[in-house]
């Protein structure tokens, strides 16, 4: 069939083949198939959908569209982590030590920020030296010996999802549930993995709002894994207000050490300890869940994690010593305080508002070349549930005399919705999908 | 609103303003919105469609994408009439100098052939001499004194739609009512006219094959004409099987002139006659339809249509003595007869073979820039309902010695189909949708 043929099978809702799936994309990634044709495309995908063995052929044919990585050589079951993104989740960073601490091989490429959400690669950079620009001989020598590397996006692997990506941004097809998952599934099925945890964040902060719509992205990513021969594990997680206390880049890498040395907050050790031990559980080096957590716990109680954070630094080039004294990570030179006008207890913290605040403050980019300042960003001294007097701080503001700052301060005063009486207690760990 | 936003907002299903589409087709035809956008919203719209409001603005925005010709200066009511396409449709032909020996005056632009349905302007172009290229004010002079000209689509008559609809073509968004209904409408209105007579054609050889999707083309062209102060009638008429006897180009012009001089088949003098009535109903000529056909069926008893065609055909640079002597119009070489196998009642000729089969012969275009022969074509000397013995004729294929004459002639029996009884009558005037 013709490219036009196969835009109206689709549109009409029939199923297509996986070669004719993979002839399009395929066309489309050697520049033969013109951008109009693409976008009809995946507009019609928009109403129509994939089913399964469409997901799995349009997965697969972008995942084969570059390099695929082969890690078999290196002993040890590969898992790595992807959140599907939020404000203050810096997981990554504590999650990828502890699971390498326990015996698991992390192989990670990971993302930067855009728009109200952080990325692992801009908090990685805040620490003086780290390099993440890795080339793969040296990313599979470091998964090897140390046990974990973090790097960016190389531009080898599904170069299909790039360009692809870049064209659903610009035709109103980005928010579609197939695309979605054949997106993040090609990326990291690219990276030579053997299983993966899906981290879907829901909640008013999350791409995805409601709890339907997360299981279903979750469902469909999970079963994309299978069909393609690996165990995808994921976990719904609450994105309703931000996670841990710290945002922006190196308060976040602070965090990350505090959770590190056992004195995180309860709600960031939470959401670490169960997607570190959920990696426990693929890589087969515990029994179960329950001791895939107590496992991870020990792993923070020992030391053991920091210890292999320390070590993950220093291998890519980064200040080994920070991992010791944060007070050696890129500081703010001023503070300021966000305060309550009213008395009340927190009902709500709006998620984007508090990542957009950042973005104006430079912790954040809006265009792609944007240059970040990694010492600003805030401490939320106040959060969901927790009561606050008239005049007492809501938010510290870390700040480097930026223009901005006025504009930031009453974006976050907005964040903080007040109110009387304890809202509804809403569960960390929402649900499990398991493959 | 962003291209970007207005695409998201009518995938979601919601109106777009009437000064945004009129923004975003604007951008588009002065090239600043790229094609991949473009096909984007074409797709959003194939699903979502477009209310009449929407339908309105984007009719008007493509019509004034160039220039709209104003022909108010020209004394009496200027009327068109455009069909949706079939094999064998001639009207065109007998129609303009009926008309405007009614005292109609008939601004005609006119398209060639491509695909399995023929063009007017290719039958017209048949005749020796012939020129459909003339100037907007060559046309304008023409409408005026003799009272029709017929012409090509120029350049500056709504260059958006002929942009859009190569789009379109690649992108399997041609079939979509509302785009179908706003690319006519637009182009037509472009002519500077008052009213306009749609014959909207319904079967299975017609691109509407069920009554209801023809109503609804009809309806919303009807109301486009509305929305814009024109007076718009249509007509639902049959195409089941070809319309009257004879296809190819000179052929065909040989058929209208046996209407004019009234000796052409019944099937063709009817709609002749109905879409012509209903041209002098818009002009206000006669007090109604009734008396509109007996004015029309004067027009040709008494020859004042014969000689105005011979007076337009001589305006347009062709040869007038061809009108009164069609053995003057290119005759071609040889003839040959597909015959029945067997006895029997023809149930159903498929006009998509009769017209393939003209492509394969020469009579039409397979691309836009293939060479017409057109003196080659059918005459189908059985039509539905019509008795045949084993042996008998059923087609006069008047060729130049194709090489695909045996081809052809394989179609025309494949599109002939036999059997035993008479099959349903199907009424040729199917219905008569007024705005």
């Amino acid at each position: 069939m013709t490219p036009y043929e196969l835009i109206k099978h689709k549109r009409e809702g029939l199923a297509l083949a996986p070669g004719e799936i993979s002839a399009f994309l395929g066309a489309y990634t050697a520049g033969e198939l013109p951008d109009y044709q693409m976008s009809a495309m995946l507009m019609a995908v928009f109403f129509r959908g994939l089913d399964p063995a469409e997901l799995g052929a349009w997965t697969s044919a972008m995942l084969r569209s570059g390099e695929v990585l082969d890690l078999s050589d290196i002993p040890g079951t590969k898992v790595d982590k992807h959140s599907t993104g939020g404000v203050g989740d810096k997981v990554s960073l504590p999650l990828a030590p502890l699971a390498a601490a326990c015996g698991v091989k992390v192989p990670m490429i990971s993302g930067r920020g855009l728009g109200h959400t952080g990325g692992t690669l801009d908090k990685l950079e805040s620490i003086p030296g780290f390099r993440v620009d890795l080339s793969v001989a040296r990313y599979r020598e470091l998964v090897r010996e140390v046990g974990a590397c973090l790097i960016g996006q190389t531009a080898t692997l599904a170069p299909a999802d790039k360009k692809l990506y870049a064209l659903r941004d610009v035709t109103a097809t980005v928010d579609c549930l197939p695309l979605i998952a054949s997106s993040i599934m090609s990326k990291k099925l690219a990276e030579g993995i053997d299983a993966l945890v899906l981290d879907v964040k829901v909640g008013s902060g999350a791409f995805m709002k409601k709890p339907e719509d997360a299981r279903a992205l979750a469902r469909t990513m999970v079963g994309i894994g299978k069909s393609m021969g690996k165990r995808v594990t994921a976990v719904l997680t609450d994105m309703d207000q931000p996670l841990g206390r710290k945002v922006g880049n190196a308060l976040e890498v602070e965090e990350s050490l505090e959770v590190l040395r056992g004195e995180g907050p309860a709600d960031l050790v939470e959401v670490t300890v169960e997607l570190t031990a959920e990696m426990l559980v693929l890589a087969g080096l515990v029994a179960d869940l329950h001791a895939g957590r107590a496992r991870v716990r020990q792993a923070i109680s020992d030391g053991s994690g920091l210890a292999k954070f320390a070590e993950i630094v220093a291998a890519q080039g980064g200040d080994a010593e920070a991992v010791r004294d944060p007070s050696r990570l890129p500081r703010a030179k001023a503070q300021s305080e966000v305060r309550a006008r009213n008395a009340g207890v927190v009902q709500a913290i709006q998620c984007e508002e508090v990542g957009l605040a950042g973005v104006e403050l430079g912790a954040g980019r809006r265009k792609t070349d944007d240059q970040l300042d990694y010492a600003v960003g805030f401490t939320l001294l106040k959060k969901v549930g927790e009561r606050v007097e008239a005049g007492e701080p809501l938010v510290r503001v870390h700040h480097n005399g930026q223009a901005a700052l006025a504009s930031v301060e009453a974006r976050l005063e907005r964040a903080y919705q007040l109110g009387e009486g304890q809202p509804a207690k809403r569960p960390l760990i929402v649900e499990r999908i398991a493959g």
